[in-house]
């Protein structure tokens, strides 16, 4: 059974609203620094991906807050990759600190031709350099 | 049956990423301020809201993207209420431009005590002030 | 004399933080949308400029900080140029709500080509376009 | 002579813009982040300096730009304290990557009172803190 990929960072003050805490849209960018950790780990980072002709855009995000992260707080954020389709994948994301759970989301990406921007089928590098995290089990509950 | 509340924002040069678009994160902010315009046309303020002695927190959000939205477009948001529950409320929301779909959201929101962040049920005046553009017939798409 | 090229916007929920007021980092951003009006008014939009071969990259920036804005505040953008130099031109730019003189900067931008973002000079239609918001007098103070 | 402190952070993908480097109001943010840092180091954490019953707010910020900065570059962020006066200091601040001078700032905070908001004398404490970073030499380049 594959394990998250997991990395940390802390929540900036620019980005803590007039509640005190994180405002939910930077949890989409949260997410997304995972994204790039996992580019990273898989294939040495981003511009490799870009590099072999293909890029990915962002089709869906379901997000769940389930309690307040605040300024300074140093952030847990784990991806696993949940879902590979033909042309799209999925990964579910959660943002944890000092052992609580913070939030969740499902992401739904899909694969692009970088200059077309058309949809293009998932290549076998890719499928593979995320084997590792990758967990299709993950995806049923 | 309640028409959605509509308001305008240009698309930022800063909220532009890599690929020319604005970058996903940016649509929760986007929906954010329709928030906004609901809440000056239902109350006369978000501060307003406040000034009663509660606020409300984002609880879960689901997107999906449609179409890329560009540097110096004028995206139309519209919002509708979809459902009023004891102490949270859903809202959907359409960012459209020239006239194409470009994302849609649903929204649950939970109104707080604005002292203890503890949850709430929704006021009378709460209800009421949403009325005009509440339709709960909406959420079952 | 020139007079400066004025818009309004609206801050947003997200661009506030703990202290309850517009992060100092949103007014280059804020100010970044004045030369998006600037280049609109002068030249029909900032793409034009672009189809052109040119592009503009900020070299300098000068901020004061007078009085904070908070959320929901309409902001009145000014924008005034105040020098044509061979490759570069600097903006002053005012900042104020109801009144009130809330920030203010001076910009420099550095002319660049388009594909080798080398320095390149400032075309004759660049200097016409904007001549009508040109004011080298307002350098001085 | 007093050494800066000095943190490092990744650009993320959100940050970046069409022209493919972090854009330049990110940098303030950026260098916001040092401050908090510098604040950690010399009190254990901003939240010190709020429970002492004081805050801070930025007065003036001059920044320069030398290079772009891209998407997943690390950059080392420097911060030196280089005057402190009766209610506000004066920081220098330097952004480098891999070894280039990417950009520069220097910024003036005041520190207020966190009740009134009024204008407030460095306290002895706060003096002390910052000490090992502080060097009024470097602010006359």
């Amino acid at each position: 059974m594959a394990e998250p990929l997991v990395h940390t960072l802390r929540i900036r003050y620019a980005e803590c609203d007039l509640q005190g805490v994180a405002f939910n849209a930077h949890y989409l960018n949260y997410f997304d620094t995972s994204m790039t950790e996992l580019w990273r780990a898989a294939y040495g980072g981003y511009q490799n991906m870009l590099d072999r002709g293909v890029d990915m855009v962002l089709a869906e995000a379901r997000l769940r807050f389930y309690r307040p992260a605040r300024f300074d707080d140093e952030l847990e954020l784990a991806v696993l990759v949940t879902h590979l389709g033909r042309t799209s994948f999925r990964t579910r994301h959660r943002a944890g600190c000092a052992g609580e759970l913070i939030a969740e989301a499902e992401l739904r990406h899909v694969l692009v031709d970088r200059q077309t921007v058309a949809k293009t089928p998932l290549p076998d590098w890719l499928r593979d350099g995320i084997e590792p995290w990758t967990d299709t089990e993950a995806a049923q509950d």
